[in-house]
């Protein structure tokens, strides 16, 4: 088993669907992955930061699932990062009412030391200087996962450009994907993605599922059909942390297993967006988790046998 | 081996996407339909109409291909349906340009008295009346397949209705499988259009690939992910005609070989969008396509084994 160090955003959620609407909650792409890789009994770590606004219930929420928390800076005179936004009938686009920085704009992460030799290292949606800082305080991470999304794209191509020439797995939704390559066919993107440095691409397509490539091999996953999608914050981060959680407790980094991974990220995400916020994934029993795998299995795989 | 009755347009398509334009060309749900159901090499009848200026090099396409075209009727004194459509730079959408129902505005469709018996019928997209007049002329299928669309949702919803009632299968893309159920979620939808009688309901997501439904059993295929697509008129009926052929060839009608059936139709249809047309369709190799088979294994097959 693998360690996994984990940075992102630990935050507040408000979050408003034609469901209803919270209040401020827990949240914060660094919190998803970490519950989601949780689910593989490993040791975590996330590298983040709060202000002194955020409940000590929240900091016990992620100890006592053991999750490392040394480097989880507080600043007591700081405010927690807020983001509150609304999602559209359909569930797959949401308008963002709010963003708050506070403690995320000067963000200087650090690795705690126990954890610098750690095998897999997830890089959350953050600041590409962000990700850069924590993948250079590594010492030799075997696998480095690297999620990020357009904004950085459109305001820091060329740190980002950076980043992404030093990891093994980038994770971005379909239009990114289209934004960073300039090609349409998500095929073609992923190819010249690869040339940028991953030797992985995963595009995520929500509801329509999550593609793997890896030089000409693909593999894709879909999205477990739901009678309904309550909340669809956070699926993506949780996604991500299973995919990673999954890859450190097997130690095996081929692509073969990737494809398990990917499984176990979607099997995880299709659980997240059954309730508000993190609720869903902060009550899963692990029975529920193997029954659903059963149904994803259920739901993709046939019996051709070919010449 | 069962017989396929196929009803459905052979027509006149004039084609436009972002590669390039077509003049009228050989097109028509009955003729794709068709065509990707010979891959199975059964016996198979199209029920339709041309006009006096169907070029006999197009009927003899079909002949060649061992296609049934007695129930293919010649109005010397008509001319044959037109559709002329120009795709938007996603290839996801597009405007039709122009339709001329022509010969067909008073289609009455015979099916020929030595397919009356045939096991499997295939209703494409036309008028419900038409489908129904080719329902009640058959003896005792064991499974009929409907493709509809929206159009017949909007203006003759409740002779669609009476003919989904009868059917086995129905094949629509998702917003119709919402148009026609109320629901958005695609699970409540499938549920839905299960109590209107299809046991079976195939919903079309084009590069999202299709679902499958019946009771409360899911299987999903994907689109293969392609590096080009040239064109995606026929896809749909690619599809239709795939997932028929196969079941007609082995006379399987359960959940589980219809999965396959899903497959096979997904295959072909990642053929059809290559080339301009039918061409793709026209020159396809029974070892691309087991090949590409492969490729559809490797693309969705995986190995997590549960306790």
């Amino acid at each position: 088993m693998s360690k996994l160090v984990i940075v992102g955003t630990v935050a507040f959620d408000a979050i408003e669907t034609p469901f209803g609407k919270t209040d401020k909650i827990l949240g914060g792409a660094g919190t998803y992955i970490g519950l989601a890789a949780n689910n593989f009994d490993i040791d975590s770590s996330i590298v983040s930061v709060v202000g002194g606004d955020f409940p000590q219930e929240y900091i016990n929420i992620l100890k006592e699932r053991n999750i490392n928390l040394d480097g989880l800076e507080i600043i007591q005179e700081g405010k927690t990062f807020f983001w509150s936004g609304r999602y559209h009938n359909d569930m797959n686009s949401r308008d963002t009412l709010d963003t708050q920085l506070n403690v995320l704009a000067d963000f200087q992460p650090k690795v705690p030391n126990a954890y610098k030799n750690a095998e897999v290292v997830m890089l959350g949606n953050l600041h590409p200087l962000v990700q850069q800082s924590v993948l250079e305080q590594m010492e030799k991470p075997k696998l480095v996962i690297l999620d990020t999304m357009n904004f950085w794209m459109d305001n820091t191509l060329e740190e980002l450009t950076k980043v992404i020439s030093q990891i093994d797995v980038i994770t971005i939704n379909d239009e990114e994907a289209r934004q960073l390559s300039g090609e349409y066919s998500l095929v073609k993107a992923a190819r010249k993605i690869n040339k940028m440095g991953p030797a992985y691409v995963v595009i995520k397509k929500g509801e329509h599922g999550a593609l793997l490539f890896h030089n000409d091999q693909m593999f894709f996953a879909p999205a477990l059909p739901l009678e309904d999608v309550f909340d669809p914050t956070g699926a993506g981060d949780t996604f991500a942390g299973g995919f990673a959680g999954y890859l450190a407790k097997t130690g095996d980094y081929s692509f073969e297993n990737m494809k398990n991974a990917i499984i176990y990220g979607s099997n995880l995400a299709s659980f997240c967006v059954e309730k508000f916020g993190t609720e869903r994934m902060l009550n899963l029993d692990q029975k529920e988790v193997e029954k659903r795998l059963e149904t994803f299995k259920a739901l993709t795989q046939f019996n051709i046998s070919l010449a």
